[in-house]
């Protein structure tokens, strides 16, 4: 089969293009005939040999869609491990998921690791209902475009954070109620303004001073959900703070529902429930083809692109 | 009216018995004939002068039972500033609230301020539900004991933390599925084995190690809400280490329910409901007459009683 495989860490220079062996199944993995395979901005930092490094060469990419070779069915998978990059792949079955007849290959593959953050971040953690009066940071975002469409379904009131006038536009045309200025000087009384009062559910992916003054404008009972740091700032917060403001922060990484075989398969057929009927349209930022996966990358660390790039496997150059 | 009045901060002897004028109703008060005060632990900080000093000549006493004068009513009321040891009470119309004829004056006095506190924690800020797997510190508390029977109610696996047999029983008498010692050396392992799996739920009032030690067992999406901290150390938690585990901590201070006239008339009349019924029973753990204030405060700080402490306006000795 082919795959994009690189031999070295650094630049997005190092994929090549190889043919090499296919994944041998498990007992615990079934084999997966790709169709597109995702890029997400966690495979940059592998590329680059940041935090853990796989061993080399090393096939990356953390998500695929495809057909299931022992039955033939559509399926999504999430390959934590990395894999994806390449013309089949090996997921474990219990991070493999079935996907409906309405939903296309680019939404599925756009709407499950992203969807999934975004689920649990508000439902699983925030709780959300249709009384809250919800804030996404990075509401043009990757997840966050999703946060805001799934807190909206919810019935929320919502209101997006976003840098530039036509993140803004794009979130308030998926859903969300008002768009802030993510550098606005007094963000929490924006976002006060926007909701109408103060907001009782934060999602933020940003962290640092971000994080900081959203937690300080919630409103009692409200609770902040962390779940990234797109910022490096370690932040710590003191419980008798959260006791005399009655709030609380809670946190989250897709890895807890990677470990657990039944929120994942709920969640995840949950999510392409909705994707299907429509209530959920992740945006594509763009396609390319199995020899193009080191422009994808230059592309998504240049930020020049919105949306879920793909990989379309069986294309190459 | 005879009220216990403290013309200095210091000892349970500071407080002396004397006839002074009643309090004159204001545009947002409402008179009360006084049957029972409660007594708190908040009243030995303010008798002491630690904290918030109020104005000496001073009544304490934070949460009344009687009748409002307008209208006959049996009333309880909170008194967040004081002048409950009297024999008549001025509390804000917004912080009283009508006693149901099925629940007794002892009850209503015990139920509402620590029920308040129980009920916020678990419902409002916790969003305990009969999948929770709970933990409730100082389990056989003022506040705790009734949280267990809260969660209980809830439908929740309950383990209640407690340091003496008696207390271990008690709150396994109240509904407890199993307590555990809460000196235990390796707690989060003593409280997973009590409860079959880590817990979901953590009610803290006890903070500092007890804290952390919990927070450290929360099961993933687990969350531990902080409403008190008998111990004065004053925790942090990293934001990165909530979303590793992908669990969060929530803090409660009854003064958020005080300051939402909505929150406190609903959440005090559905404790009322739940006390008639006989879901909830308070324990009373004394009754003094009003010129043996010192006393119960004296018997209060030797932790020589368990259960709500209360004073009768109309003994006298």
């Amino acid at each position: 089969m082919l795959a994009a495989v690189i031999t070295a860490f650094g630049g997005p220079g190092v994929f090549a293009l190889d043919e090499i062996a296919e994944p041998a199944p498990g007992p615990d993995t079934g084999i997966v005939d790709v169709t597109l395979a995702g890029v997400n901005y966690a495979d940059v930092h592998r590329r680059r040999g940041e935090h853990e490094q796989p061993p080399l060469p090393a096939v990356l990419g953390a998500d695929v869609v495809g057909r299931r070779r022992a039955d033939g069915r559509r399926v999504a998978a999430l390959l934590p491990a990395g894999g994806g990059y390449a013309q089949v792949a090996a997921p474990l079955r219990r991070h493999t998921v079935p996907v409906p007849d309405a939903v296309t290959d680019e939404q599925a593959l756009a709407v499950l690791e992203q969807g999934l953050t975004a689920w649990h971040s508000l439902h699983t953690l925030g709780r959300v209902d249709g009384d809250d009066l919800v804030v996404v940071t990075a509401g043009a975002g990757g997840v966050g475009h999703l946060a805001v469409q799934l807190a909206r379904w919810a019935g929320a009131r919502v209101v997006a954070l976003a840098s530039s006038p036509s993140k803004r536009a794009a979130a308030v045309e998926l859903g969300a109620h008002a768009a802030v200025d993510s550098r606005h000087p007094d963000l929490g009384s924006a976002v006060r303004q926007a909701l109408g009062a103060a907001p009782t559910l934060v999602l933020d992916s940003v962290g640092g001073e971000t994080f900081e003054r959203l937690r300080a404008a919630l409103a009692p009972f409200g609770r902040i959900v962390a779940y990234g740091g797109a910022s490096d700032v370690s932040t710590t917060v003191a419980v008798d703070d959260l006791m005399t403001a009655s709030t609380g922060v809670l946190g989250f990484r897709l890895q807890r529902v990677l470990d657990d075989e039944e929120i994942f398969a709920s969640s995840a057929a949950r999510l392409f429930h909705l994707a299907g009927r429509g209530v959920l349209r992740a945006r594509i930022g763009g396609r390319y083809p199995l020899g193009a996966v080191g422009q994808a990358h230059a592309d998504l660390e240049g930020r020049s692109t919105t949306g879920k790039l793909v990989i379309d496997v069986h294309r190459f150059g």
